[in-house]
């Protein structure tokens, strides 16, 4: 008998986007979704474009066995707890449970962590990197979706030990990654045919990326995150550059076929990650799982350039959380996530 | 009595846009109009949002006080010799002339240089840097789009002795970069919603900005440049990295305002590059001449970053050329340039 | 034992976008892809984002039960010729056997017709109109993107008799619609921003509008069909306007929903048809086989509007190609294009 | 000397498009700008695009030969009423001054007019049709983006009555349009790679199109009029459609060469309405103050069919209500509004 899930603020880019993955797949069925506005109305009239999903938009997720969370952080952890308490199994997308440090937390959320009594429990959800974990747990945490495209870019670089921690990871975003909530930034005259980096004081995504590679790395990690708003809908292009430890790497020719081989090991056999030969370009993870992989060198500097491709609201938000779902309840990891990019 | 001057191949994106600039100048008066088809048709019928310059197409520039070219590399020095020969002015916004190795020309574009004899008396055209040569020069070899945002945000920061040598370029142009000839890469359903290095193995634009970066630096540089499609029609965002030399610049708030003062005096009086307090966005340059620049650090690693936002057919080709061009015939470097950018 | 497919051409979009769509049908395996150039290469590495389909490009579809033509027309019918007369089923995507007519067919191609004789047998593969024909047809004849929008949008009215013959297609498609070709109109930086008519002259599309409304009206057909090329990839919304004859539908709010109800009826049961009470979207059809109705009535003049939405590569192409195909095999209509629409 | 003039509420589109024209406007001086919020702060902070234009943002306009307005109606009106009493020049680009109806401006606004006693003295600024009153005038209602189009479009065929009244308006619009308030349909997820109608019920500039137009048409009009959201930031596109009068104008090649000279001979000297033979593309009007028209015929239908295109900030709005000052204050008409599209 399949699974119920249900979804806490299906109204949001990462809520809307997990109904449309689950509507495909056949080991879970979606038994409730809320939001915060709008309780009592059909799904087809909030979210037109969901119309065969024949469900009320409720306040209360009510019985499942597993619930997502799409809610803002704070609020989500908030949300969750009653249902953790209860022994559901859930996986926040929000940033509540990422972070193993709550003063992390606090100097980057500007507020006390709701729940941090949970944080030893709740599991990074990245399964490249924490699968046996996250098949066993309660709560997982789903990574942003910056970190997704930041850690597995450079973890096995980091873990073969060929690179030094001084690491700059310049991303580039879709705008559906700052979400639906209005802002001028965001409104389309502005955020169209337009483009810049933001958050120059620090973005809320690099702690958790120095927690996730901090640990593979010999040294006190030196990265430099700046995320840039690019003009259009969906994709995560993380540009990543390090220098290469002297003598792990041959240069030239030779070292990026090295460096295509660590790589195309240390993901062997992984669904959703694929190291390519070629510059991975965002539109052809447009809609899918998959997170593609490019590490190359620069033989003028001795340095390693990653470049890692995604759709940041499916590997690195609803797509993910549900290849976490799939770890843990038991079912094939792919479950639900086969479709290939839409393309063009 | 106006200058009289001409446009070789004013159909490709360069061109035009002279054109177009060209048209509200008051101290110049365009006089040819060249391209390497349809000679023989009015201007308005290949161009017809050009329709108020009313010129034949010819394939001759004919007489005039100033030749630009828009032709590509190796075409252009190779039409542009006989004029040269003759004492005509010229701005060639082609490669021809910008690097002063030939065998680096030869290295990098795969030819040996059409006129090496005269890389000795061409000036490299950015007049930030080279002002006075520029007003001397009878042979302006107008810079690169990415060299131009590249350049003026590293130079104050490598004078000044507050960088290292390890520097990235992490660049991101939109297609009219890439030219009008037509290719996948820039078919529009093809490039539209995607975002994607290129040239990994090394873009031509790299020697430019080593030529001119590299005598403003104590050591020997180790730049790596790195281009991304981004897709808008217009605009270059460069995002630049290096290491600040330990203890030339305060941490922190102090720091970021040493940076700003010090790119500001650098730019003193500049008419065509400001220095601001914020993120740039390429599209506060959109149709204009200017380069915006936001110096600023990381305190987590001491890292210098700076932001260069700026048009690519404008201050990045066919509006700095034109700013060439008004030092070179004694004009007033702004005239003819004074637009604001069209936004949103 | 699942149907054996093969897809002639997979290197223009609707191509691949078969191959996409039917990755995840499970009734049909795809057992080659043919192309006009790189024949032997593996797929993957002519369209990296269909690389789980691990086949190699071949220029002979060789044995199937089913083919798919995406080659353009007159190559189509040529190519398909051999194998139809082998018996082998095909849905042909070109228009080579769309209109009856073989005058009409050179009249608007500019060419012979290349099989005649099997006009009779080919039947217009819009199965809203002719599901019951398509089950028993060896060729189908794929609607053009533009017509299966406004044959949809038309059909209810004038079969009820309220509309007169004065018909006004005002459609806007994507870019994606004028294909893989290269050309200027479709250079990103010409495309994008920009929105103009084309086909003054007559588009190839009306012969088949005219084709399949006209037997449903009572009078000869007055049609005016103008297509808009509009800056986005996909999908295409068709504004059809036609004057309601009088007293056949109440005026103001009543016969609003009069003609919602008419539409309802007349599409009931359809599988990817929607009629619906707001004006439609096409982003909310990226990617899927919905075409979204809209009919309702401008009370000021008593005209009839409908709007039609779909995604011209799927409804439009390859995903009504694949419900031909479902039909023709026997296989439930709806197989393997149940996704919701990407959104956003 | 140079004429002062102010711009009221200079944040919103309209607003900042006056600026940004007024600026290199040689006749007049731009000495006040206001907004309704965000006073006391240099304009130069609230919209960085502007900087060179050193002014405070104000809450009140002051002293000025000339006052432009770009609030929405309602408060447009108010907040001018003061300054028309004192015999200010006033060009209001809001819908207040537009209908000459109160009743009907109460119809479709949904609220009393502010100053019915002005009504009489307002003149319609389209100066095609109305230069002479607007030279004398000393209220200038600024026209409507889509109503430019549509009555440059259709007022040749009305006033040499070769068309019928049956007309259709069918027009598509950048998202600019829409203003600068936040909201779901102009946000970028959302309005992006989107094509949708709206305003069903009519739209507010319905009633101005026919105010105009109705004069010309020796019969009833019966215009439907019906805009579409297109995902670009700029220009609009209306496509009109209209019986042509059996016999007034030949069929075929001849009927489109008499439709061409027709309408250059309407608008012969005029220096913003290009009359063109071929189909006009919104981005060859970007940024400036052109409309280009394409007037043609549908031979199987004997339909007119005429193409306009224009910015709608700059003939839409802001370059057209320059144009209305320029006339008004006995400046040469193209006065500060030569420039060339900025294309591509």
């Amino acid at each position: 008998m399949a699974a119920e899930v249900g979804i806490i603020n299906i109204t949001g880019y990462a809520g809307m986007e997990l109904a449309r993955l689950l509507f495909r797949h056949p080991g879970v069925k979606v038994v409730s979704v809320t939001a915060r506005s709008g309780a009592g109305q059909p799904l087809s009239q909030a979210l037109p474009h969901l119309f065969p999903l024949a469900l009320p938009v409720t306040t209360d997720p009510g019985e499942a066995d597993l619930l997502f969370s799409a809610l803002p952080h704070q609020s989500s952890a908030q949300a969750l707890l009653p249902y953790i308490q209860k022994g559901v199994l859930v996986v926040d997308i929000s940033a509540d449970f990422r972070l193993k440090d709550p003063q992390e937390y606090e100097r980057w959320y500007g507020t006390k962590h709701p729940a941090p009594d949970l944080l030893a429990q709740a599991v990074y959800g990245l399964p490249e990197l924490h699968r046996a974990a996250i098949k066993e747990a309660r709560v997982v945490a789903n990574p942003g979706c910056y970190p997704t495209a930041a850690i597995l870019a450079l973890a096995p670089a980091l873990k073969a030990g060929i690179i030094g921690p001084e690491i700059i990871v310049d991303a580039k975003s879709g705008v559906s990654g700052a979400g639906r909530t209005l802002s001028l930034d965001t409104h389309y005259s502005e955020a169209n045919e337009n483009l810049s980096a933001y958050a120059l004081e620090g973005h809320r995504h690099l702690p958790e990326i120095a927690q996730e590679l901090g640990p593979l790395c010999g040294e006190a990690l030196k990265i430099t995150f700046l995320p840039h708003l690019a003009p259009m809908t969906r994709g995560i292009l993380a540009t990543c550059y390090a220098p290469l430890v002297p003598g792990r790497v041959a240069p030239g020719e030779g070292g990026k076929k090295e460096l295509l081989g660590l790589y195309a090991d240390f993901y062997r056999g992984e669904p959703f990650v694929r190291v390519v030969g070629y510059s991975p370009q965002t539109k052809h993870t447009w809609g899918n799982n998959l997170c593609l992989l490019h590490p190359t060198l620069d033989p003028r500097t001795g340095r390693l350039i990653v470049l890692a491709a995604l759709d940041n609201l499916v590997k690195g938000a609803a797509g993910q959380a549900i290849q976490n779902m799939n770890l843990m309840l038991g079912l094939p990891e792919a479950m639900g996530l086969e479709a290939l990019a839409v393309f063009p």
